[in-house]
């Protein structure tokens, strides 16, 4: 998109060729600055059970009451929609996680501060969506939970079928989960509320200013 | 998403299995009240070179100056990105239609007004694309312009390519566009300008209260 307030085009119409001065396409930094906000892409990640998706819906309830425009992408839009035609072989799980780093992309393009939660087991996947990104767009969390808590909180009942045998390449049983080295933000779930873990996210979102 | 505000969920903290209330997930109704508009998508149809990109920027540089949120989708920011992956062959061009389908809808979710500019030639990919939102949510956008004027217009060459057979299936010469037959805006612009072609996708929105 143009940076100028105003770009030269030609003039469409067929009955003349002369060229008009024409405003310019609504920028990225346009749009950041209807909303008050710096966009970017919250990337929860966590073992299946860990939280991601209750707290990422915490943290986004906290800042859709402070007037941030914000969105969610999880399994519950996302599995059955956009990535409906994936399967789980490893070429459709990076499928996976490549579109919905690039959707996220167009969520911040367009202004917004959008969380995603994905188990995202591995590293290299999420780097490949970093780089999708500018530096300070990216933020990931990790929600580190231990797996024996995960286990037992199960709330799909997917640990005890995976422990069973039913489902193959299960995160953290019988398919690795690289937790991040650096995360941008550490939260752990047992040992404090989703309200806690919830402020935590804000906090770091208020002191980088990318909201006020 | 919850329509109630409040919802009941099993805390996930491992040390209580205490139940807690806790707030709903932020619903695409509280997204639509805190922009103050009625989230749609604008689909812009029409053969190479008729100016849908053209018209739907115009519309939506006049929509954020209303301080309407909005986003487009357009070859720029999807071809290469989330569907850098799809070809030409009959069922890349259905898969491509279809993932900006989907990715309309969440932009329609997230509360946003959202345009997307692809030729989109057959009826039958528009009409699933319909279907996947409701009824007010999908605005067909025909950009009616005679295939002469696209081609002497021809601003990337690829009428002339295709003349030459440098192109195959190209829209128009050996490839068919079907025109809506129902199109809630039918816009020319081969004998108005790009400010009166806007003006009148603008003047729809105002007249069905999608923007105030």
């Amino acid at each position: 998109m143009a940076d100028t307030p105003y770009k030269e085009v030609a003039d469409v119409t067929s009955k003349s060729s002369d060229v008009m001065w024409h405003k310019a396409d609504v920028s990225s930094t346009d749009r950041q600055e209807l909303n008050k906000q710096k966009p970017a892409v919250l990337w929860y990640t966590g073992l299946s059970g860990s939280g991601k998706s209750t707290v990422a819906n915490a943290v986004d309830r906290k800042l859709f009451e402070r007037g941030c425009h914000t969105y969610v992408l999880d399994g519950d839009n996302v599995r059955h929609g956009l990535n409906g035609d994936l399967g789980f072989s490893d070429k459709d799980r990076v499928e996976n996680i490549r579109r919905i780093g690039e959707v996220a992309k167009l969520f911040v393009d367009a202004g917004l501060i959008v969380s995603t939660a994905f188990i995202s087991p591995f590293r290299a996947d999420r780097e490949m969506v970093r780089e999708l990104l500018e530096v300070s767009q990216f933020i990931e969390v990790f929600i580190d939970t231990p797996i024996e808590v995960c286990e037992s909180r199960d709330p799909k009942g997917l640990y005890k079928k995976a422990r069973a045998g039913e489902i193959k390449h299960f995160t953290g049983i019988d398919s690795a989960y690289e937790a991040p080295q650096n995360a941008d933000i550490h939260v752990r779930t047992d040992d404090q509320s989703i309200e806690a873990c919830a402020d935590q996210v804000v906090d770091l979102l208020l002191s980088k200013h990318y909201i006020a």
